[in-house]
């Protein structure tokens, strides 16, 4: 009853079908992955959220791994276990190694850390950094 | 009553004083910053947080720019006002232009806005990705 | 070890059966549903937490619905797998459309992103907002 | 050396320029809030975000006043400060009463407290939520 | 226009200055402090919440400085000032040393660390946790 | 491909190995659990990780029950399922009681609770608790 159900590509209207079409262009994959066909349910929300994610995640002053790694870094802290296994594979594409990854996560876990204790210890901002 | 005090330098024992003296030669810098005095409180937990945060924040897999850009997601998503403070200046030292920090945030917002879309249309992990 | 156990219906104290038999005649259903069941654990908790939310879900200057669509926006900001499952049913049977689940979704994803944004970017609040 | 600063409209390039009017028209409002200054400095990220939010938050299956509440609601749940003082303020122009708002609090409140009892007790969803 | 503001005891209610009276005989305080001045704008929440705190903060299996050091925790995981302000102070005078202070927050820290790791590196539930 | 895979005793490294006997002679268990055995992928968060916890999680001004207590009670917050499921059966095997765990539950919530309120309601901080 709660439970959503994908779009797949066959039963899709032209306009999700067009936005699958340019998820499988872009990426050079013969499927789009779970997260767009369960997002099609709503195809305003298909078309922005795509558009919008294939501007920010092109090359830019960032390298798409480094973007990578900064969504995987936002899915751990969230908490998001399908943004965490698909990112991951994203990253892997990109080419993140097993060395990064573990730096990765590091860095994630000892952020986690480090903001509660700035927090706790109710550390005032320096005006250096103001 | 709930306030906390910073240890400066001068009032410190010789066992915070080594610590801060690593962090100030280790960085460059002639003063500590307000979180470690203020961590500083509780010994243990500054010997121990300086410790791997050199550790983890060191140039490996991942150079030093891509480490704080990783800080400062974690820190933007933990909404952690001191650590967005303190490590947006840590990157600008590291190279960090204002091109960067503006593709940093969009990726950091989009990744908070695709994760809540997976968690709310309860999408399943592709098997590809497992 | 840590798994936690359903109490069922008729092996449940009275005080206990009392909050179930109560639950189930405000929501005209034959059974209470897990959450209920697991918290039954601590009668204390089962009696406070069902008290509480029957009179703040009740009709009142929101209707329930809105009610249920505020309760799925923090569920999903929040990740509770549970929640989003159960109050989303609970909302489509006080009447939300899958038109109206696509918009609460999006605004959810959007007030996520520019939460971040307003973080990151360290934004004053207005003195017009004050 | 990490604080941000607003783009004002005098002294913006065309292109933000354009879409602060937009937002001015739209709103019919004599000014931009700060949120809009801020991240205009980095352009493409202003464009997208308020195309995105003029398009979510426009009327439709969902009215205004009830996007308003959402974005409450997630904006408290996030602790983001400024947010939740800015689209208070947006609510009340769209008619919340203070009655309204106790209410909106009181099932956020709520919501958070059962999203963890939820996740504590680890309740398994109920088959009929799927 | 957004800014809430605190009900005082002279200018309250009788319902309102009812739970006022209990809170200040029940911690011995000449005054409430600010949060229940600002909740009384809506006065169900102030009664609904003060009944459960009153209970819930109560000596029991847990005493009451366990109690106050989970409420630190779970305020510096939120990152909510008010609470770590107000409830560091409650520790305090429930017997809170430096040093207990000390540990808690290294505990809050790690545990937020070792969170992330347990995400990020999707460790499945050992079958004897189940 | 993002799935990670668990280092086995068997297979390990001299320098995990010995981590791993640390774990199970600290903790008097046969094997270590998964947490372990996946962070043993990258061995220096598997030394750093086992370092910190063990010295944090000692008796102390805190005894280690109330430790487990705070460890649960940051999990729930967070939101990690791995966490609660393994700390559960900690706090049990340190002498948590059902009726502790009901309490401590039922403080984790409350305390979720509040700290929305207290954001909701952007309550400025009582001079006392500064």
């Amino acid at each position: 009853m709660s439970q959503q159900k994908p779009v797949e590509y066959v039963s899709a209207t032209p306009e999700v079908k067009a936005v699958f079409d340019d998820i499988k262009a872009t990426r050079g994959v013969p499927d789009v992955n779970n997260f767009w066909k369960y997002i099609a349910q709503h195809p305003p929300t298909l078309a922005r959220t795509w558009g919008s994610l294939k501007d920010i995640m092109a090359d830019g002053a960032l390298d798409p791994l480094v973007k990578e790694l900064i969504y995987i870094a936002v899915s751990v802290t969230n908490n998001c276990g399908y943004c965490v296994a698909s990112h991951t594979a994203g990253a892997r594409r990109a080419g993140m190694t097993d060395e990064m990854f573990g730096e990765l996560l590091a860095v994630v876990g000892m952020a986690n850390e480090t903001n509660r204790l700035a927090v706790g210890y109710r550390v005032p901002v320096d005006p250096a950094f103001e």
